[in-house]
């Protein structure tokens, strides 16, 4: 407990731009864009200086919020600093980061920002929707950086069925070393929390990630699993301590559990769920989506079938099939912003060729594959599951798409 | 019934090319590439005069039959035409096509042949694999061509899961005036072929694929089943009357499965499955392939995970699903040939035929074994040398049978 993390030991003072951070995080909701380009462009201390209205800003940086937005995907119109000020304005009066950060201390917890050894980096992937820090509570122990992680996620109204595939995956994750990342709700995921806290064989078996503070065990009928697993592994949120698990922070919080993990598996899901906007920001992301079949008379299995239908998902069937796709993405998740090319390093040159012949949006068959890249089908079969198992190509329906990171 | 199918009048008199076909159907194997390639160079009557011994081909035959061959991705080696007739020569004393067609008549059936207006057209895709003849046996109502099929296929010892799916997928694609193709079998098809017959709505609601002749209802468990077939719909083979359901007919019946649909349903199968081959088998002309999940926990959906995972089959959980791929496969299915064979456990076509011929209890001689296999004896003697290395075949008091291995 010495020098693993020397800016958040307790007897230090906590850096200007860790104090800002902490502020941001409760001036800002998650993934507020304009303001995330906002602490982007000017940094965390200016950027607070500025979002809580102590200092002016100019066309300079309004320009380079709004390209930084555009770049990102965002409608330039979103861009406006002016009126994000609008929105910040009621809340800073309630800005007190000294105390946020003693309320962690006196929950055992800590504070994590970006650049901390201990920051899971494969965060970065999110890019301009990097969370601003996270609020860690759990166990004294050192934090260790999340890197074989898998996520399991689904229906709060879990089957017989759901309940037990999903404890026997978390246990198995879990004796294999891997960090089982879930949200902590009731059902499936409370499930997989369970699993892994009881097959666990690392440091960190397990990390539950919540929509409010972590100050609050919620939902309160997982208070005492909740406490296990912040004793035994991690509680996180981006939201500071007091604050409320609304219905857009859930949507929020579910990009996280896709981008801490390499592959995010959905044991039950409804035709519409919750589960599925997960699956869906590890989709956006290029992680791989896994989902477990089930009977097609279970309304909790519908969802799973979609995203095997629409293509996005791997159809899992045991931990083995879970590890080997872990295995797979494993490599260029974690580090640097710059995966595209050291991605595409190990690819073969048919493979390189293949890539490229994908199309983007539109699906193409096998046949078309093998015209436009030059290649025989059976190497085009060859390749597409070669690319398959890397996350580059997806099947769709029949077609096959490239997916993944976008080039 | 006067003028729908001219040449199949019973009243009239067979063409040459039509008895030349239904003796072909004897004389070869189905799928014997070589006599495919005979006939579709020299045309059904004269490969029947060569391919009887009658008349002596000369090497630009040869050369046409190879280059054929080629062009369909078998090995040249596989072409002589030499050896093909060693093989096809213990089965030319056996040729009665009169007889057969006699047969067909008294049971109410038919022969359909490429180019009859009610020849299936997608079997064309096929390509050079295409059937020389179908033998029908069905209900005296005008036989409708076959444009709207769904294939139905899946494990014999199916579940109560996949029996009430496929009744209810059977009855759903009758009621929307789909054809269900499928093989008669126990379990899955039997299951599929009761619920097409129970909802359907158009002329022909059921079609049987037999690996054996049309005049035996096979297996017999199910003889009321596929009577009501026949009555309703059709029964038929590639195969002429009185030919036994050997295992490697069953293999080349599924492609027949396969062609007749736009797409392959598998509801259930496990990990190796005859039903995976039917899928193969479509997969490989380009034919959609569809599969119904089902419980992680259970054999029988394991081989519908299998496909769902490798990316060939699309997850279908209803009727309105199935019918959504075959109006989106419709058209322009016309595939690639060149994946085939790999199913047969590294056997040559000619071992796996000998290795059906060879009888499990009694044994047989080298002579007999020649007649049922439709090889030469010094195939044969080289067959049974190759098969009693691999363990597959045992030489006892002279005679000869199959040893322990399963086959």
């Amino acid at each position: 407990m010495t020098d693993h993390e020397p800016a958040l030991a307790k007897s230090e003072a906590p850096s200007s731009e860790r104090l800002a951070r902490a502020a941001l995080s409760r001036l800002m909701e998650p993934q507020d864009a304009t303001g995330l380009a906002l602490v982007r462009a000017a940094g965390p201390a200016d950027a607070l200086r500025i979002a809580s209205g102590q200092v002016a800003f100019g066309p300079a940086l309004q320009q380079e919020v709004t390209s930084l937005l555009v770049d990102s995907g965002a409608a330039p119109a979103a861009a406006s600093l002016a009126s994000a000020l609008q929105r910040w304005k009621p809340r800073v009066g309630d800005l007190a980061p000294e105390r946020d950060l003693a309320t962690m201390q006196r929950l055992g917890g800590r504070l994590l920002v970006p650049g901390d050894r201990l920051w899971p980096a494969q965060l970065a992937d999110l890019d301009l929707h990097e969370p601003l820090c996270l609020w860690w509570r759990g166990s004294e122990l050192e934090f260790p950086v999340i890197q074989k992680a898998v996520a399991i996620v689904g229906s709060r109204d879990s089957t017989s069925y759901g309940s037990s595939v999903t404890g026997d995956f978390g246990y198995g994750l879990g004796q294999r070393g891997y960090t089982v990342v879930s949200g902590g709700a009731y059902g499936i995921d409370a499930h997989a929390h369970r699993g892994a806290l009881a097959g666990g064989t690392n440091a960190m078996p397990t990390v539950a990630v919540m929509a409010g503070g972590v100050d609050r065990y919620y939902p309160a009928g997982n208070e005492d699993l909740l406490r296990a697993v912040a004793n035994q592994g991690a509680v996180i949120a981006e939201v500071p301590p007091g604050s409320a698990p609304t219905r857009y922070r859930f949507l929020q919080r579910n990009r996280i559990i896709a981008a801490l993990a390499s592959v995010t598996v959905v044991v039950e899901a409804r035709w519409r769920s919750g589960a599925l906007n997960t699956a869906h920001h590890a989709e956006s992301m290029g992680r791989v989506v896994a989902a477990v079949p089930g009977s097609i008379h279970s309304a909790n299995s519908a969802g799973c079938h979609r995203l095997l239908r629409d293509g996005g998902a791997v159809c899992v069937t045991d931990v083995g099939e879970i590890v080997e796709l872990a295995g797979a993405s494993g490599e260029g998740l974690v580090g640097d912003k710059d995966t595209e090319a050291s991605e595409h390093d190990g690819l073969t040159l048919e493979d390189l060729i293949l890539l490229d012949a994908l199309p983007l949006r539109s699906t193409s068959s096998v046949e078309k594959l093998a015209v436009v890249a030059g290649l025989s089908q059976n190497s085009v079969k060859a390749g597409l599951g070669r690319l398959g198992l890397l996350g580059l190509a997806v099947s769709v329906s029949g077609g096959w798409k490239r997916s993944g990171k976008k080039g």
